[in-house]
């Protein structure tokens, strides 16, 4: 599915894909998940969107051909392809195996252009053609529909639970319960961490607690803030909202951290009495690596954790766009491209 | 010396110390430091100052009385007092000898009601008693006068360089060259980072390098943040004024962190994105436990360093306040009590 312009509806259209190079895996995908960052950059709303674009970075479906070179994976392998499906493989970050921090910068999966100058397209398509080494198995055990949003959402929250450590014994907050915030809930809590989630209001409790939340509050409560002072080691933001930073600060324990994995349009303001008055930390996380983002996928086999999607056909995009913003989706749109037909 | 109230000044007085209990130790002070959280506890620039008041928390002397049950000190010891005279001892944290973050709150070391009900008075005075377990032992090595900033400035900047790994490879930017940012350049040097110190001009620019600076840099000059970026692993911040802290993010590597110990009044404004696009870290950080402060000691002596200061008579506390307030000192007043006569 393809947009011309960042006020065009979707329509259906036929890109070329290119000849698969020696190291090139052809994927047949099966289902694309819709992010909001698609949204943001089908509307141009961070500019700079080079049209036409096809969306999609949470690819999964079917090896169909691979190039000569090709070790990682063979015809009829279950794949995923995330965000990013190039980097420069020699900075310090592609090589310590965080490819999203690459210092050339990595080639995100559609509406850029590669290092061979050509614009990428992205999952809303019958087919792509990626590089071995940007493409990740997915284990048995879970189905692709359900696995697509793990190459983007579920890959966001599960680096910074990682990274900061969530396990048992932690208390780990996740605010806000849109697509990236239920993986994180799903993730922390097989992670072995007690899990509370700070929504605005109550309306997703139920779900909250069947996808493994300890503790469920609503931060259109002010008492909220007072009840849970000082309570944990880590939040994971994944609201794109500007928050009362100071106030969700107040809720860390000591040496705890704060980690946004969703990013506002306009500035948050804190105090650094804040962070000063408990060795506090504010920071940021995005994506993962390759080798992360493998973990993450047979993390999630192992516990058999997938996304909560609503599955659509590739006519109902447009439609599907408009419920994201509308917040009308539990949890995530899947495309189904069997239905391109 | 004593305040009667915020826009008094300071004058001569007789203020009652308390009897030795059992695990009291009597300090004859020598030396106290002049912080410029003085100034603002003096005049009362945070709200809820108890007058009259005596400040100081940057102490050092001797050793001139025990208390029976007292094993760690012996008269005629060189100790010294920091920003605490007692905690609970009981929580997480005062378990952890992270005592600055006591959850009862740790009694200050002026200003404040301690758990018996009396006020605290600090260090602009002869003699003071304090607890044996919060008091620090200053080794031979250091003169008491080059000590007593130890106590505050001294444990300030080497609490967060040695929390976040300044060290040999390491690259630290120090912001801020007043009687914190030239404890942190020595102390980071002497930890054996790569040292460059931000300042708004360069005219400290040769004390800097004497102090263990690899570079010195002007903030003012708009370049410096082009040519510096992505450099740090670690960014000091000893400034009390808002900084534009988007732009020292970006002199922040992969994996870096920024870290507050000047606290600012007013809120700081950042783009969550900023931390986002490098899994960088805001934070702040607060003194140090009792264990730590002991250890930097013993770090500062074996590395032969002090604070650099300018001594001054007891009847000389408000010229000097005005100076401070004035970034007139190179680089910490130290009252010399025996000015007391």
């Amino acid at each position: 599915m393809i947009t011309e312009g960042a006020e065009k509806p979707f329509e259906r259209s036929t890109i070329e894909r290119r000849d698969p190079r020696p190291n090139d895996v052809v994927i047949d995908i099966r289902f694309a998940g819709i992010c909001h960052s698609d949204i943001h950059m089908a509307r141009d709303e961070w500019g700079g969107g080079i049209f036409p674009m096809v969306p999609g970075h949470e690819i999964a479906g079917v090896v169909s051909q691979v190039g000569d070179d090709v070790t990682r994976y063979k015809v009829g392998d279950r794949v995923g392809v995330g965000c990013f499906v190039d980097s420069c493989r020699e900075c310090e970050n592609c090589r310590a195996g965080e490819e999203q921090f690459c210092l050339k910068g990595e080639i995100q999966t559609y509406g850029m252009k590669d290092y061979q100058g050509d614009v990428t397209y992205g999952g809303y398509s019958s087919s792509v053609v990626v590089d071995e080494n940007y493409v990740l198995g997915i284990p048995e055990g879970i189905g692709l529909d359900a696995a697509a949003p793990l190459l983007c959402a579920g890959i966001t929250t599960y680096s910074p639970l990682n990274h900061w450590n969530a396990g048992p014994g932690k208390k780990v907050a996740i605010v806000g319960m849109g697509g990236l915030g239920h993986m994180g809930v799903k993730i922390a809590h097989a992670m072995g961490a007690e899990v509370t989630v700070l929504s605005q209001t109550l309306s997703k409790q139920e779900d909250g607690e069947k996808f493994g939340a300890d503790h469920y509050y609503a931060t259109s409560d002010s008492t909220t803030f007072d009840e849970l002072a000082g309570t944990f080691d880590l939040i994971v933001n994944t609201v794109s909202a500007s928050l009362p930073v100071d106030s969700y600060l107040g809720l860390l324990r000591v040496n705890g951290a704060m980690v946004n994995v969703g990013a506002p349009a306009t500035p948050s303001e804190y105090m650094a009495f804040s962070l000063i008055m408990g060795r506090k930390t504010l920071a940021g996380s995005k994506i993962g690596g390759i080798r992360e983002t493998q973990e993450m996928l047979d993390f999630c086999a192992k516990h058999e954790i997938g996304a909560e999607i609503e599955t659509i056909s590739v006519d109902q995009v447009n439609e599907a766009y408009d419920r994201v913003v509308d917040s009308d989706v539990r949890y995530r749109f899947v495309i189904d491209t069997a239905t391109f037909g």
